[in-house]
């Protein structure tokens, strides 16, 4: 039996902290995010209660310090987040618990989990999207989660937006009419004047929504080709859309190359602490 | 000492067959592409003459069958090039030369020499673009190669096209205005009605190339985050049209996230065959 790790999904609401082997969670908690310094504290109670696992993982929102030749590996870097930003996240937990300890974005953490026990396992390669408050992707490649520079930021991708046929300019507040700024909850809720959810199933937002969804996915599978695209989130909760975006996307890439499955994911709000989870025993390896 | 290998660079109108080790070629040759049993011949008669080399790289002119699940695996798939839709490569060179063969993109090959011994020396992750008569990219990640259900085809991603602007239409027989459609040469050549080489340095013909790349460029770092970008092919051969690229891509990303190097390639026509003799040499090892 594989050891037991630790994993933290350290979310701007809450953080979700468990304990764990093999995809199977022995003991969790979820804290509030308020204050790094409480917040990490607390963290740790529960990790020192539980008796220290044998690593840890940490799927953080971003974005995040990757790099480990960095001075500051293992910081929440530039985040918006009010008392987050530039924050060390994996010093005080390294140094507290005295284990190795792994760190990635979210979403990286969700293509792992979702590769390992969910909706993309045996894929070689993955690729997980989530379409909710923001877009955010990441992707596993070769066996491991994608690192370069610093890591994916998919939702800022620029698409393709025919302002004759949506007037509206975009909704992020860095680019615009990217990706995210078209097709998140908040460009949906601000392009139609109601929240996404009060809009009818044949209302032309859902369309418009499944078009733009494919054009960033396409995008995605021509640069990466991954095996298996899972595509969650809570926009996608919206009745025949993924079925109708997966039509988009096979007609975009227009026999080409194969668009391959966009699938749902499986571990739902799970994959994040999941996700850590995993990192966590490839660490401990 | 390594061990010598041999290389393919498998081309639409050339094969370059090389031996060498460690980024050094020893001996060389040229063959037309013609059909592909007498092409293959030649390339066999060369490396029978040179003596077996320990394993045999082929980069390759696409698309191609990377799966090794499939029965089609080391085949040429669906190119329009007479004569070469499905037609097996690999094949006949590993069965009359007796030794492994690995088979990827010529731009994948490419992206794995430029990082071995040009311009992307000690990057963790590479991304090579090359814009000529198409635009191809090639990528390494965590060290290897990107595969997924095919390869990447970067070139064919939907980019934001402003008609009013440029009412060209595009120029992919596949997707129209995709990026290739908008920025490689052959689009160059009919928006303007002349060959792009004979466009002056100050026409706007310029100023939209490097913003259609930049567009392309911003979309790919964004999805991978690559240490290094490599871009070259002969449209970048324009003085002056890198460094605006640069220049447009770091306004596009708009400090959301570190663009990274964009550089010049260092191996120029020289990437495919080395790339070509780094994958015999990962395969040999």
């Amino acid at each position: 039996m594989s050891a037991l790790v630790g994993g933290i999904e350290a979310g701007g609401t809450k953080f979700v902290c468990a304990i764990g082997r093999d995809g199977e969670i022995v003991a969790e908690t979820r804290i509030a995010t308020t204050s790094p310094a409480e917040t990490l504290a607390a963290a740790l109670a529960f990790f020192e209660h539980q008796g220290s696992p044998a690593a840890l993982g940490v799927a953080s929102f971003g974005p995040i310090d990757l790099d480990e030749r960095s001075p500051t590996h293992g910081f929440i870097t530039t985040t918006p987040k009010a008392g987050w930003a530039h924050t060390d996240v994996v010093g005080p937990l390294r140094r507290a618990l005295g284990v190795p300890v792994a760190f990635d974005t979210d979403v990286n953490a969700a293509a792992l989990a979702e590769q390992r026990w969910g909706a993309a396992r045996d894929a070689g390669s993955v690729v997980y999207v989530t379409v909710g408050t923001g877009i955010g992707g990441g992707a596993v490649v070769n066996g491991r989660p994608v690192h370069g520079l610093a890591h994916p930021e998919m939702g800022h991708a620029r698409i393709p937006h025919d302002r004759t046929a949506d007037p509206f300019a975009g909704a992020c507040p860095h680019h615009g009419d990217c990706w995210e700024g078209l097709a998140a909850a908040p460009a949906l809720a601000a392009r139609w004047g109601v929240p996404p959810q009060s809009l009818p199933d044949d209302h032309p937002a859902w369309a418009l929504e499944a078009h733009y969804l494919a054009l960033g996915l396409a995008n995605i599978i021509l640069t990466l080709s991954p095996e298996r695209l899972v595509l969650g989130g809570g926009v996608l909760a919206r009745s025949g859309l993924l079925e109708r975006v997966r039509i988009d996307v096979r007609r975009l890439i227009g026999g080409y190359m194969p668009s391959g499955e966009i699938v749902a994911p499986m571990l739902g709000d799970r994959s994040g602490v999941l996700g850590a989870l995993a990192l966590a025993a490839d660490l401990a390896r």
